[in-house]
């Protein structure tokens, strides 16, 4: 994987990648093998040069008249999302959100495996309707997660205890937060954090229907 | 609001203001009156100068040896945001991430109301614990969007239905989509679209994962 000679891969880039890849995944499911970069950008809404550019940082899969194999492609862009293999995961929080979560199958086809869901109250019936998994109590966290090679954390708990259980995952030995509270997590440099704002994506929207009805 | 006489303000700086308005909320709950743009620097991580850049975009709210008044600038980039008054809005898709918004209290506290919730399956029973709400059948949709001056129209319905969905928002004169379903929507310009991709969020995760780990 020569593309990983090439260290000045933007993160504006790296956030298109799984764009890329969702779409070509789409194509392969529809029977499509090959694309040229202007039928690319139809579909994405880059510009064709644009499209170029992003794939030529990781190695230029494209070929001259021929555009690009689809299957390659995506191959190609799954190994450097890091899709190519399994990860174990857990959940903290088994409100809505880590039931929502925990259930879909998306996850588990892309090679994300929940093996644990917790809860500060596990015994709460709300939580009954996590499929095929029991909510343990946070006080098994740390020793579940080194006994099964857990790698990815997920954060559904309420802000106030986000991040105690950052702290346990780093402790465990997690290598990458997936954090839904609404809070900035402290968190070493060798742990990674991925921080989904729902509620400032949907102050956005708000922004923008505001500039619309003015 | 005179900011609005500056439309130059850039998408970048658009999507960085509601995390200055979480993190100002949270500063008045504690108490806080007035802070500096270098103590709000250490809090949200951005420097010092690019705080007083991104509020000058608005007008400039800082006072020099001063610095900024919580409340005053939380509430004017509330307006900004939208935020100054409350939303209807309805939810198609009634599985467990329909739930988790549903049921989510946040939302309700910022002002979002949400009237109705809609399935292709509305009898399913595992649609029952949406809290207080019926899930009503997609033929009602339409109708009751115009009924109930709902603004805001989420899809959190499965990727096959999401467009059929966002047709009948557009048809229905909904202002904007939250769009969770991991489908590229097509709609007329006057309606506005905030996607949340929950798996290229996911995917960026396990990138950055892999980076560390070679």
């Amino acid at each position: 994987m020569n593309y990983r000679m090439n260290k000045q891969v933007s993160i504006t880039v790296i956030r298109r990648i799984p764009k890329y890849y969702r779409h070509l995944t789409e194509l392969l499911e529809k029977g499509v093998n090959r694309i040229s970069s202007q039928e690319l950008s139809n579909l994405i809404g880059f510009t064709a040069s644009q499209i170029r550019q992003d794939l030529n940082n990781f190695g230029g899969f494209g070929q001259q008249g021929y555009g690009y194999n689809v299957e390659e492609l995506r191959d190609e862009l799954g190994k450097i999302l890091g899709l190519d293999r399994e990860y174990n995961a857990v959940i903290s929080g088994a409100g809505n959100l880590g039931h929502a979560i925990s259930n879909y199958k998306g996850f588990k086809e892309a090679g994300f495996n929940i093996v644990g869901v917790f809860d500060k109250d596990p015994e709460n019936p709300r939580h009954s309707n996590i499929e095929k998994l029991d909510v343990k109590p946070i006080e098994e966290l740390e020793s579940f997660i080194k006994k099964h090679n857990v790698e990815i954390g997920i954060i559904t708990i309420s802000k106030k205890y986000a991040q105690e259980i950052a702290d346990i995952y780093v402790k465990a030995g997690i290598k990458g937060i997936w954090n839904f509270a609404p809070v900035d997590l402290k968190l070493p440099k060798n742990v990674k954090l991925e921080d989904v704002r729902l509620s400032e994506s949907l102050y956005t929207l708000t922004y923008f229907i505001q500039e619309t009805v003015e």
